[in-house]
């Protein structure tokens, strides 16, 4: 979607919009930090996120990666910066292919710095001098899929410090089709205003959107001041000069300037929307947002269009159906179904489900190095210690399970005490929705969707059970007609009350739209995510040494155990799915696997 | 679905099965009668119907269509007779090209009788002589694609009374690929159960299903049981001979004595199915299964797939999503949709609603002769008469309106008070439905589709309300933000709420199933609906003469009245809709319309 449009929509609601920007780190694990923290920044809401460009080789290819991984795992709408420096033409349209490609609408043209070793700015051979001339060739050559944005300089650029000048290239910029002005850092607010009234005396219609730069360490806010030639209001200096040294309180006392300095820009009628440099670091932005109320709330929650979090990639917009088995394990989905041509929308297709992707493909196998694994979930050598790492799960003490990507969901708050219940007893759950039956699609836990509707689930338990237990299982799931299941084994042989089509477990009735089903149980998908659940626990035994009590505690429950979902239809009842596993007790329950096995027999495994 | 099939899964649910045979019947008002009989005896819940070949030019033909309209219109399983009398291969071969077009999927091949003039049966030039060639040649050309049943003679045929000899025929017809048999008719039913013991002596395993003559009239049972020279039990001639005179009596009597036979047929293990001649009458075969408890009824309801009778149509049986304004206008919503190469399934396109057919079709312009209506609905000269009609129909003294092609249902009870003020008033409606918060699927007034499941509804409401108080109405409704509308005139003007799509207004729940949402609210549809629902008008209007008070009165409230739907979103709340029209009073309630307008002015129209 474009910037332009969803500054429109959130105009709409009267709330101011913010908006994130990143860069691209320096290290693969600084890439993976980013990422997690892009991933849980997106509950602070932004209408859209920027990721600047990386000029030289590997940096402007991670640049595309970062936008490409926004867009379609985190489901964020990505602006993509672009600039002159150092940019060939044909290295400008492999950029802007990267972006089309990755479902990204929106680029932020710049002429960019001098390269370090120049001290002017030059062109690139057969490149753009302007922005001007990036902005006007992007619209030459993809019409008006991008919406383009420009930098505004209300302070002057670094080698032009001719304010009113700069607003005329600024014109020139949005004369060639720029629809909206992220400006420069800046803490002089009345000096802005009055920027933003001469731009709009010089005809400059185009939304302007001021950049905030938060407060982090004294040096830092120093340092980027200088650099950037900004004038500082001599009141900041005056209360942040003194606490210097505390990080923690010239955070707080930072938050609150830049806060106060906000409220004046959105008491502006020129001003609807804040657009955070983050340096990608979360903390300050948010102490920021919390001043200003800005952050999602019981009164003003964080619109979910859908249940799981939609993906915004090339062709994927329309998406409105998945199988519930990945639902904490959205990367690996996206990776897994990325070569689609199409995505089920309105309905799950047969002709679909069976191209998922092979386990290899980024995000689909386990997270983490051995060490970081075992540093997380210790050394099990009892069902019973597999049983306490499950509960530390869903009593908030563990990030993640090597079959949820993400700490426990406050959804299962309705069902918490029987899962902890199922797994004090061995029956380890890696996925459970509680039924729902119709509340409002504006219920901050459950709901989702467009306001005036109302949202329904079928209660929903998948788990490993011992093979000892499981004809006892499906013989009560079969005495209850409501309860429809799926029970396999690592080698496949799948059992499943007669008759299954695909099942939506999760759905919403709206004003003036068809019903939307965003959830399924099926086969074919079922049996794709079997292969991956039984993989990821092949991978968390080999995170142990080959004799270790621990790989032959997990090696054994992946070869032996099965997985049994199972769904209760009726969606007005409650319990019924855990009232099936009453009095099975499993055997062996605390009784410690030994390392006595040969070296060479485990070794083949 | 073949009779196969659908024998089966009859005999799954331990309940006798029934089918109806027909034959075509030699006027066209006979035709006319007939299609309204097949309708209402659809909900005697006949697994398949029967339609006799009609030998010879035109009465073969309507064979055809009478086997097209039953399946496309009266979604009617139908198996169509097919004789070798008179039948060259090109005319055999058109024959099953049209069962195969209009969707028939069951064949019984017959040798047929011979021509009046011939005595002996003689094969048509380059025809088939025996209906085993006919059964060969049907499954060599067609498949699998029609189950094909034959003839059976317990005591035999017309021109052959050696019974043992015509059950070595059966075995090469059952042979020559035949799956299932249709008895002639017989009254002794040991005899019978004597027969088929002998069939399966004989390795004919084909199902094998009697066919019952109801007892309308004496002479018409004695007629056709020395007709087909079948033996009658003594006790039988006692029990009718005295009150041979009384119809209603020998009806009664008969359909005792031949429910008895059917008990005692029912009660052996090879019988499961009962095959009626209804000689297209449906009041005797209704007593006998009356008598059976063979009527669906609260206990055994008649299964609904979904909320509107599915057509068994070719291409259509996948069908799901209807617009719900021809809900009371099936045949027309058929005739509308004829062309389509596919059907809404699932949910509804986009690319499916403009290419509704146009108004001259079958079934879609006013039923009846001007007279017949008249008749009906009698010469209304002001609003208050129209209120009178509408009133009557809501309170079942009229079998049909211009907008509604058979009586009211029993769904709209939860709402007839609130009708009946509305009708009262001179807000005339024409479509409607409760809301419905989710019922089990086996209610009886509401429930539709599998057991197991539950169904739900949107209030809607259809009217025509006249132009000054369209404003003040869609006011009230744009205030509550649960209501979505269309309001529409003749010339076209469409107003409605913005950003409206396709509304599901009736879905259902199920287990193992996506969401089944069968009606819908739509734009597209509501503009070709409202073209058909103003000529309905119009066309009522034209039953009465050009410069008759009543034509003056229904055109204009044709020309100048609205017709406004409205959605209520909110399934929870029964009445808002109603309370909409509080305080509203039509003007000129009770003035008569006058006939005093220029012939010629009227004559323009």
């Amino acid at each position: 979607m474009h910037v332009g449009q969803k500054l429109q929509e959130q105009a709409a609601t009267g709330r101011p919009g913010i908006s994130f920007e990143y860069f691209p780190p320096k290290t693969a694990q600084g890439v993976q930090n980013l990422y997690d923290r892009m991933d849980r920044m997106h509950d602070l809401g932004p209408a859209f996120i920027d990721v600047t460009w990386g000029a030289g080789g590997s940096r402007s290819e991670l640049t595309c990666e970062m936008v490409r991984i926004a867009q379609t795992v985190f489901g964020l709408e990505t602006c993509m910066h672009l600039t002159c420096t150092d940019m060939p033409r044909e290295r400008v349209d492999a950029a802007l292919e990267a972006a089309y490609n990755a479902g990204c609408t929106n680029i932020l043209a710049l002429r960019g710095d001098p390269p370090r070793e120049q001290e002017k700015w030059e062109a690139a051979e057969g490149g753009f001098r302007y922005a001007k001339d990036l902005v006007k060739y992007i619209r030459e050559k993809y019409g008006n899929h991008f919406d383009i944005g420009v930098g505004g300089y209300p302070e002057g650029a670094d080698d032009n410090s001719d304010v009113d000048q700069l607003i005329d290239h600024l014109k020139e910029k949005v004369d060639a089709g720029s629809t909206f002005i992220v400006t420069q850092m800046f803490y002089d607010v009345d000096n802005f205003l009055n920027w933003v009234d001469k731009c709009r005396a010089k005809g400059i219609n185009a939304a302007i959107i001021p950049g905030i730069m938060p407060i982090s360490t004294y040096d830092a806010f120093m340092r980027r001041s200088n650099w950037t030639k900004i004038r500082i209001p001599p009141d900041w200096l005056e209360k942040l000069e003194p606490v210097k040294a505390d990080d923690a309180k010239v955070r707080e006392i930072g938050s609150k300037l830049v806060a106060e300095m906000c409220r004046k820009l959105l008491a502006s009628p020129q001003i609807h929307h804040l657009h955070f440099y983050t340096m990608n670091l979360a903390q300050a932005t948010r102490l920021i947002l919390e001043e200003l109320k800005l952050l999602p709330s019981e009164e003003a929650p964080l619109h979910k269009p859908l249940p799981w979090r939609r993906s915004l990639g090339l062709r994927r917009r329309s998406e409105d159906v998945r199988p519930i088995f990945w639902r904490n394990r959205n990367a690996s989905y996206i990776a897994r179904t990325a070569d689609w041509d199409e995505y089920p929308n309105g309905r799950w297709t047969d002709a679909r489900s069976p191209a998922f992707g092979e386990l290899n493909a980024y995000g689909v196998r386990l997270k983490g190095t051995n060490e970081q694994n075992i540093k997380l979930w210790g050394a099990p050598k009892s069902i019973k210690d597999l049983s306490d790492i499950f509960l530390r799960y869903l009593n908030g003490k563990l990030e993640r399970l090597p079959w949820s990507d993400s700490s426990v969901t406050p959804e299962t708050s309705d069902i918490h005490n029987e899962l902890v219940d199922l797994n004090k007893r061995g029956f380890l759950t890696i996925n459970s929705q509680p039924a729902v039956n119709g509340v409002k699609s504006t219920d901050p836990v459950h709901g989702w969707g467009p306001r005036n509707g109302f949202v329904y689930q079928k209660a929903y338990l998948e788990l490993l059970v011992p093979p000892e237990h499981v004809d006892e299982l499906l013989r009560r799931i079969e005495k209850n007609p409501d309860l429809t299941y799926y029970c396999v084994n690592k080698t496949g042989e799948l059992k499943a009350r007669s008759d299954e089509g695909p099942n939506a477990v999760t759905w919403g009735i709206f004003a003036s739209k068809e019903i939307i089903q965003p959830t399924i149980v099926e086969s074919v998908s079922f049996m794709a995510w079997k292969d991956e659940a039984y993989q990821l626990g092949d991978d968390w035994a080999k995170c142990h040494p080959a004799d270790s009590p621990s790989r032959k505690l997990l090696q054994r429950v992946m070869d032996e155990w099965y997985i049994l979902n199972i769904v209760n239809n009726d969606f007005h009842k409650k319990d019924d799915i855990f009232r099936l596993f009453d009095g099975l007790v499993i055997k062996d329950f605390e009784t410690e696997v030994t390392g006595t096995a040969p070296v060479v027999a485990n070794g083949t495994n």
